[in-house]
């Protein structure tokens, strides 16, 4: 049985092909055009390209921003799939049952299967911060959004936020905001990626924007740890290829202000596209 | 059957006998020494008082800390209760079956119970501020040590907290807050009940430390229902019982910073005693 994941970011679609939990293949479009139709294409082109004209027994997309019953209601960072009846034009498409779920919800469902955990918070640090929550082995919704941990507080009268409201922790830890600290200190915006390498070879100025952007993380790991406290932490999402420089200065704020038991926290190179493939097998429940 | 809730504030001890859900006596003491012994005789006394002979199904306590396995493990605002082994000890002394969790965690679960919901956000706003978890109807606990919102950091470089760290929500959104409030404004403390007839009475500095303390709430409420978007908050403790004058202010604070569904908001005056019971008489589970 093949079942397809696809993890839909705020710049790029990836898209992998599962038997069980066997990888056999995996392909990714930037998104070069914000318009639904670009987005929608784009994800056809993956699933035929993985298919390859075999029969395909489900697929599992993950989405940046939230849904209910199939239907994107909002993307914060891809504004254009806002409102979008994706499971239902997809299923039609490929004649093969579609299942939807929020981004970070896929790579915590995926990471809880890996892990062998039920109950686990994944985060996602990418363009923006997500996250999901498993309990008891399933992914808690509560009335449809939880998880939306990018909008928590961090500053009261902080940084504007897409959202519209400001000083929301997505301005302090995301990719973005290391790109806000490049710009502030080199005049332009560098991607964390190449940020980090500054770092690695020993370049102050980009440590210190990684200190700065690992003590915000400190600050919401502690924050999300009061909430959940949970067995696991497993931090996803490109920035975190870059832990090496920042996960100590992140530990040692968290600790700081830590009074209770701190969970395993764990870094992660896999995207969504395991567990929303893994939910859409019908290893999980919406 | 006849089961007794105890909850343990950072002040006093109240207790409440219970057949079902219908409330037959309570009783309250003052702790007026801060020592393990008198906080374990008080607890007795109440149950002595309230049982009056009759034979006791089981005793449940909530207690303003984390526990494991009956013993209470920290009480931030109760240092002199660390470490006690409430459950043997009490087991023991009244030869029934004791149940203890935290206060909110108990708060939590009768409100959950009494409004039939099974996914529910109980805080507590009394001396400190604490939270209570219900998902599927259970308490959600974690390692153990869930909903500790206190603690989450409001202001990064914020107020000293008892617990160590500094800028904790508990700094801003509880009783000693408002005491606080009123300390920089007055020259004294004044307890909340007594600022809020002031404010009722249109003292306009009283107002302001309301609508001050109105508008933490508000970003405290938002970033929780960003994490667990449940389907109720309920808001308890004493404090609540001034919700007239900061509740309005609390809500348009929230609602600004919210573009998630915003969860019913209810207030209650009901304290841990009946989730307590109700706990003991085994209709949870730790």
């Amino acid at each position: 049985m093949l079942n397809i994941g696809i993890d839909i970011g705020g710049t790029k679609i990836s898209g992998a092909l599962f038997s069980g939990n066997k990888e056999l293949g995996r392909e990714k479009i930037s998104i070069e055009i914000k318009t639904r139709d670009y987005v929608m294409e784009s994800i056809a082109a993956i699933v035929e390209k993985l298919s390859n004209g075999r029969k395909i027994s489900s697929i599992g997309i993950g989405i940046p921003g939230s849904c209910k019953n199939g239907k994107i209601i909002i993307c914060p960072n891809l504004k254009c799939m806002n409102e979008t009846e994706i499971k239902k034009i997809m299923e039609k498409r490929f004649r093969t049952k579609v299942f939807v779920d929020k981004d970070a919800n896929c790579f915590a469902f995926g990471e809880a299967a890996l892990r062998k955990s039920k109950n686990l918070l994944g985060i996602t640090i990418g363009t923006g911060l997500g996250g999901g929550i498993i309990i008891d082995g399933k992914i808690y919704h509560g009335l449809g959004s939880s998880g939306e941990i990018g909008h928590l507080t961090m500053v009261t009268e902080g940084k504007k936020c897409h959202c519209g409201s400001s000083g929301c922790m997505e301005q302090y830890v995301s990719g973005s905001a290391i790109e806000d600290g490049s710009e502030r200190i080199y005049g332009e915006r560098i991607k964390p990626d190449a940020l980090a390498n500054l770092a690695r070879r020993g370049d102050a100025k980009a440590q210190q924007i990684f200190e700065q952007f690992g003590k915000n993380l400190g600050i919401c790991l502690a924050d999300l740890n009061y909430v959940l406290n949970p067995e696991i932490i497993v931090l996803g999402g490109g920035v975190s290829n870059c832990s090496d420089i920042f996960m100590a200065h992140a530990m040692d704020e968290m600790r700081k202000r830590s009074f209770i038991e701190i969970p395993k926290i764990l870094t992660s190179s896999n995207d969504g596209c395991y567990g929303a493939a893994l939910l859409a097998a019908g290893k999980g429940e919406k």
